[in-house]
C-alpha cells in the first residue's frame, strides 16, 4: 500500500505501519506493507526516519505502482484529492481517506466510481477521528431505523464552550486557550462557524438515513456569538451549551442542523468536554447508544485509518471486495425547512429597565403561539438607563413563529439589542 | 435461518425478522428469511402471532433443516446450548448466539470447532446488549494494543448503585426497586455478586488481549456489601461507586477483576446510570474511547443479534466465510495475582470513639508501606460507647500490603467491625 500526504496524520500512519505491521498480522490476520510514500516535501524521509527509496514527490507514480493495491489519501481538501482518488480507482486501487471535505462534497459520486471499478472506498477517519462511529452506524446498528443523531463532532468548538463553562472564560479567552493548546487552528473559521460539523453531519446523516443529503440543506450556525452570560443563564436553568450536529427523523423527512444547543446537565452528552467528541444515536430497536473519544489528532485518526486498511486488506484476502458498501442509496428523504422546525427555545432579550416590558414581550410571544416555560428577570438596581436582560425558555413551538415574534420584539422601542436565540434539545 | 428459543429475546428476534426483513435488504443489502422457530412451549405460534407451520418443538430437526443456513441460539445456559451449537457446526450451519455463559466458558473451544467446520460463530449480543462493543474491539480498534478496559456491564448492579447514590436508597430498597422495574431477576445472585460481569469481562478481555483467559482467574466481588454510608463518603470525597469489570495490561501480564470501585465524579463512566451499560477502552493509538447504551432487554439484544445475522449473511453472500475470526489466539498472557495488584484504596474503619485510634491505624498502615492521601473523621458527640467510622483514602499501594495491614487492624481491640475496603480507579 501507499500513502499520499505525509503530514501530521500521514506521518502517524507511516510510522504506525512500520512499527506495528507485525502485531496487525497477529491480531487482525492481515499484513500491511508500506510500499511507497508520496509528499511534496523533499525532506519527508528524514523527517519520518524512513528509507528514502520509499519516498516520491510524484503521487501519480505511486498510484500507478503495480506493487500498491491500496492508496491512503491524506492530502486533504477537494483538489487534487478528488482527481487522485478517481485516478486510483481507474487503476484498480482501493482508497482509504480521512478527507471529510472530499467525502461530504463528493462521497456518493466517489462511492459510485469505486463500485464501477470494483474497488473499495473507506473513510472512517473523516468523522470523529478514532471513534468507530461509521462502522457502528453501518454495521453495528444495521438492524435499526435511526431516529435521531446528536453529535459533538468538532473538538475546537467543544473545547471553547467547555472552557467558557468550566473555566469561566470569555469566548476570546477560550479561543486563545484552544489555539495555545493545539485544539484550534490559527484560522479557526471552519470549526467555530460550524462548517466542519456540517461536513461530518452530512456523512453521518447519509449513513443513518441511507440517503444522499445535500450539504446546502444543512442549517449551520457557529459558536462565535455565544457569550459567557448565556453560558451562565443556561447553567442556572439546568443546561449546558454545546455545538451539536443534529439529524432527526420527522414526520415528512429529516431535520439537519448544526447550531449551539442547550442540553440538560444530566444528559449524557453534557459531560463530553474539551477536545472530546461523542455521537449519540437513537435507533428504533437498540434505543439509545453513544460513542465517545478523541475526534481529531494524529493518533486517533491513525487508529481509524489502520482499521479501514485492515478491513480492505481482509476483503482483498478473502476475495470479497465490495462486501460493505460505504453508502447505501435508499429513497430520497426530504430535508425539512428550518422555519418548520419544532423546538424549545432559550431567548435572551436586552431591554430597558422599566415596568411592563416583560408583559409586552410575553404578549407578542403569545400572539405568535409561543408559550413560556420559565423566566429569569433579575433586578438591576444601580442604573436604570442601562439595558437589562430578560431570559425566557419556551415550550415547544415553531421556528417560523419564533422568528415572526422576534422580528416584532426586536423592533420595539424598549428592546435595545438583537435578541439572542439558542435552540434546546431535550432527552429522548 | 432458524431461531432456537423463542422467549423474551427470541420472540423479539422473530418479530423483528418478520417485520423488518425488507428494510434490511435495503439498508444492509441482505435478505434474512425466517424458516423455522424451535421452542419447547407449544403455544409459541400464537404468542408470537406467527404461522404455526414455522414452529417446532424439536431443535435438532431445525438444525438439520436444509433450508436453514444460520441458527440463532437463544435458549441460554450451558447445556443443551453447547451441544446444539456443536451439532449445528457439524451440519455446516453458522451460529449466532446471545449466550454469555456459553461463550465465557466455551468460547475458544466453540470458535475452534466452527473454524474446523468452515462456519461462523458470532456473539455480539452476549456482551452489553445493543452496544456494538465486540465489533469495536475486534474491528474498529484493530490497530490498537489495548491498555485498559473498564466496563459497567451489568445493568442490575448499576441500577442498584445508581438508586443508592441518586435516590438515597439502601441496598435492599434499591434491589426492590430494580425488581419492581424489571431490572433485576427474582434471584439476582448472578448479577449482584458480579459473576455475570465476570462472564462478560472474560469475553471482552479475550478480544482486547487476543488471548484465552480463564474465567477462574478473574477476581470477583459483588455489590451486596455496599452500604449507603459508603456511597455518601465516596460522594464527599468526590467519587461515585460503580461495579466495574476491569482488564488492564500491566508489566508482566494483565489484571482481571470485577468489584465495586470508586471512580472520580468527573470521570465519564460516573454518569452511566441506572440500567445503562458502558465500556471505556484505552488503546495505545486511539487513546480513550467509550461505548454506551442499554446492556440488556429484548430490543437492544435483538439489535445486536440482527447485526450479527447481517454480517454472517454478507459473508455467505460474498463467499468469504471466516473473514473475521471471533477470537484470535495470540501468546498466552499471565493474569496477575490479586495480592500483587497496585491500587488506591478507600478504607472505612469502625472504631471506638477515643483519642489515639486514628494514630494506631495510621501507624499500622505506615508499617505496611501504605501512605494516606486523605482522611474523614467526624466528631460523634452523643454517645461515646457507640462505634465511629474513620474513612481513609490511600496513595498507590499493593493489595498484599493492604490485607496484611487490615488483618492487624481488624484484630485490634479498638476496632469494632471488619474494615470496609473499596478499590479506586483514577482517570487514565
Amino acid at each position: 500500500m501507499g500513502v499520499i500526504g505525509a503530514g501530521v496524520v500521514g506521518g502517524g500512519v507511516v510510522r504506525a505501519l512500520l512499527e506495528r505491521g507485525e502485531s496487525l498480522v497477529e491480531r487482525a490476520g492481515v499484513g500491511l506493507r508500506l510500499a511507497r510514500v508520496a509528499d511534496i516535501d523533499q525532506g519527508v524521509a528524514e523527517r519520518l526516519r524512513i528509507d528514502p527509496s520509499l519516498v516520491t514527490t510524484d503521487a501519480e507514480s505511486l498510484i500507478a505502482d503495480p506493487e500498491i493495491d491500496i492508496v491512503v489519501e491524506l492530502i486533504g481538501g477537494e483538489q487534487p484529492a478528488k482527481d487522485l482518488t478517481l485516478r486510483a480507482f481507474s487503476e484498480g486501487k482501493h482508497v482509504v481517506t480521512a478527507n471529510k471535505l472530499l467525502i461530504a462534497k463528493h462521497g456518493f459520486e466517489l462511492c459510485r466510481a469505486a463500485e464501477e471499478h470494483g474497488v473499495e472506498l473507506r473513510f472512517e477517519a473523516s468523522v470523529c477521528g478514532g471513534i468507530p462511529i461509521l462502522k457502528a452506524l453501518r454495521e453495528g446498528l444495521a438492524a435499526n431505523r435511526i431516529e435521531r443523531v446528536l453529535g459533538i463532532v468538532n473538538g475546537t468548538a467543544n473545547y471553547i464552550l467547555t472552557q467558557m463553562t468550566r473555566a469561566n472564560k470569555s469566548y476570546k479567552e477560550a479561543l486563545k486557550a484552544a489555539q495555545k493548546n493545539g485544539f484550534a487552528e490559527a484560522d479557526p473559521t471552519l470549526d467555530v462557524e460550524g462548517h466542519d460539523s456540517a461536513h461530518k453531519l452530512r456523512i453521518i446523516a447519509s449513513l443513518a438515513f441511507s440517503t444522499d443529503v445535500d450539504l446546502e440543506d444543512i442549517y449551520v450556525e457557529g459558536v462565535t456569538g455565544i457569550t459567557r452570560e448565556d453560558v451562565e443563564y443556561a447553567s442556572e436553568l439546568g443546561y449546558v451549551i454545546k455545538l451539536l450536529a443534529i439529524a432527526r427523523r420527522v414526520e415528512d423527512g429529516i431535520d439537519l442542523r448544526v447550531h449551539p444547543t442547550l442540553i440538560p446537565q444530566d444528559f449524557v452528552l453534557a459531560d463530553v468536554n474539551n477536545e472530546y467528541n461523542a455521537v449519540y444515536v437513537e435507533g428504533d430497536v437498540v434505543g439509545t447508544t453513544l460513542y465517545y473519544g478523541k475526534g481529531a489528532g494524529r493518533f486517533p485518526t491513525t487508529s481509524a485509518i489502520l482499521a479501514d486498511l485492515v478491513d480492505v486488506a481482509k476483503d482483498i484476502q478473502f476475495g470479497c471486495v465490495g462486501r460493505m458498501k460505504p453508502f447505501v442509496w435508499g429513497p430520497t428523504v426530504a430535508v425539512r425547512d428550518m422555519k418548520d422546525l419544532e423546538s424549545h427555545y432559550y431567548l435572551r432579550f436586552t431591554t430597558v429597565d422599566r415596568p411592563g416590558v416583560l408583559g409586552e414581550i410575553c404578549s407578542v410571544l403569545g400572539d405568535n403561539n409561543i408559550s413560556i416555560a420559565s423566566v429569569i428577570q433579575k433586578a438591576v438596581a444601580d442604573d436604570e438607563t442601562k439595558p437589562v436582560p430578560i431570559v425566557l425558555m419556551t415550550h415547544m413551538c415553531s421556528e417560523g413563529d419564533i422568528h415572526r415574534a422576534l422580528k416584532k420584539i426586536d423592533d420595539a422601542k424598549s428592546v435595545r439589542a438583537k435578541t439572542c436565540l439558542i435552540r434546546v434539545e431535550e432527552h429522548g
